[in-house]
């Protein structure tokens, strides 16, 4: 299997238990958030399809400016907006060529150093990981008590 | 930088991390979960701590048998158990050469398959940021709303 395989598979072994935890969240609980200084589960969902999607972008174009990026969304259904992120992130990553894996990308502004875009994508795969387990505390909050593994392997 | 120190640095990006969030969990929180049927934040602690440990010693060894050793620990201060198993699982960690890395483990009857111990230690790292991601929430529910980023660089 080559790198861009094996990054599309651990993408998806975590992003498809994120989905598995929107299709949870009903929309009485979009707003739910576990103290008044949390993000709201609606938020904490499309941060961590946007931010894995721009992170993807930016490897891809070699652009760091796409961080700034504001995406306008306007589907209100959050296992839609999870769908077409999921599918958007997916095509991208497959894109990815060795070339832009290996390219140095200047993201001193933002974190302070340059990466490698494969660096950088771990560091989104990471970030995925880390909402997502907090995405398991709201979704037990909201009374699920069947949860699944913290990642899928295909 | 050799693949056992980026190992090393990665473990601790999110180690580091870990200590700060159990350095904040005051002894009469160690019973706190957010739901009848979460992890207790003490038994969420030592998960990581134990499970990273374990993870280590399995790479280490090349026994799988490990998985099942029942750790005894009769510290019961969090931090500095923490402190304890972060010095012995870095220096495991440490000590792995390109061999150990590369040996395939035979993980068919707990994970079923067979991966290489570099692929485990993967893993094992998936899984520390994971449970990390709970216990921002729960630490976040004990009343602290000034918590660390999700990855310390060294």
């Amino acid at each position: 299997m080559n790198r861009t395989n094996q990054l599309v598979q651990r993408f998806l072994a975590h992003r498809n238990v994120t989905v598995e935890l929107v299709n949870k969240i009903e929309k009485e609980h979009y707003n739910y958030k576990p103290t008044p200084t949390s993000m709201t589960a609606k938020d904490l969902v499309t941060h961590i399809l946007f931010s894995f999607y721009r992170f993807a972008k930016v490897a891809k174009s070699g652009n760091s400016a796409v961080f700034s990026e504001k995406i306008e969304e306007t589907e209100t259904d959050l296992r839609k907006v999870t769908e077409t992120y999921t599918e958007k992130t997916k095509s991208l990553l497959e894109s990815l060529t060795d070339e832009e894996l290996d390219r140095v990308l200047d993201l001193t502004q933002r974190f302070g150093m340059k990466i490698p875009a494969f660096q950088l994508l771990q560091l989104a795969l990471d970030h995925e990981i880390h909402h997502k387990g907090q995405l398991f505390v709201y979704v037990r909050e909201m009374g699920h008590t069947e949860l699944p593994f913290f990642i899928k392997r295909g």
